[in-house]
């Protein structure tokens, strides 16, 4: 409403530089973010013959109304490609552990399924997840802020 | 030294299932590990028209003696494959950022080495990637304990 002039935009502020413990922060977790996966999956195929991707979308899977989830939306949930996504399914098709169903009013949609035998292999590959979590990321999260890391994880996620 | 019978093995113990918390940090991290490069890469791209990846090789390579090194070593430390490393080196080659030369005794082995106008580059994305790792990482760790958490970070990735 004013008829002055209007002010000159800010400067544009320089981003502070990083300290050496913002620094330590980012190189390690650049790794972490690399090393992680690798080392879990790892883990699994040695002992459970299952990759951590195929651990991860059997589990979602398992948690969905009535077990199953469109194509979509278990990519979604993965965190993965819709065309990795339906790579793993076809492999986990292949071996059982999987059904793809026809869903929705015209019947053109794809849902992926969990089998009972999908179920049973989740189960049966859900200690060697555990202890391979335990092992490689929450035992060297002691003493930390459990909270308040989930919080700014979440955070840092979205 | 005792002739005593062995004691028989322990039996395995099983291992402690998650807590709510455990597993709240464990899904936020998972989560975590794909979105934060994701979102860094998007704001490099659309800001200076460089992927994260071929950020951290051209940083890699800045920080290294005569800002070269070895395919194989400049894989290591990006956590990249080799083909991976190949592919990118080949696309900043081809844009006169990097420049591949033979190295060792018989001349067989290659190095990629940063040239003026890769570590130009370099530094002209350099702002945008600090911002986008304020806003995407660390501003969202206010609060946390950063020298304690990039020990665990540390440990969790080797």
């Amino acid at each position: 409403m004013s008829s002055a002039a209007p002010e000159p935009a800010p400067a544009a502020v320089p981003t502070r530089p990083l300290t050496a413990q913002e620094e330590a922060v980012v190189r390690a977790l650049t790794h972490l973010i690399h090393a992680l996966p690798r080392a879990i999956d790892g883990d699994m195929v040695r002992e459970r013959r299952l990759t951590l991707t195929e651990y991860l979308t059997l589990m979602h899977l398992s948690e969905a109304p009535d077990r199953r989830l469109r194509m979509g939306d278990l990519a979604d949930v993965c965190d993965m490609s819709l065309s990795g996504t339906t790579r793993v399914v076809h492999r986990l098709e292949s071996e059982g552990f999987v059904r793809r169903v026809r869903c929705g009013e015209d019947g053109r949609g794809r849902h992926a399924a969990l089998t009972a035998s999908g179920l049973a292999r989740l189960e049966s590959a859900w200690p060697a997840h555990l202890a391979a979590v335990r092992r490689h990321l929450l035992d060297h999260l002691a003493g930390l802020d459990l909270r308040a890391l989930a919080a700014a994880f979440r955070n840092i996620a979205t």
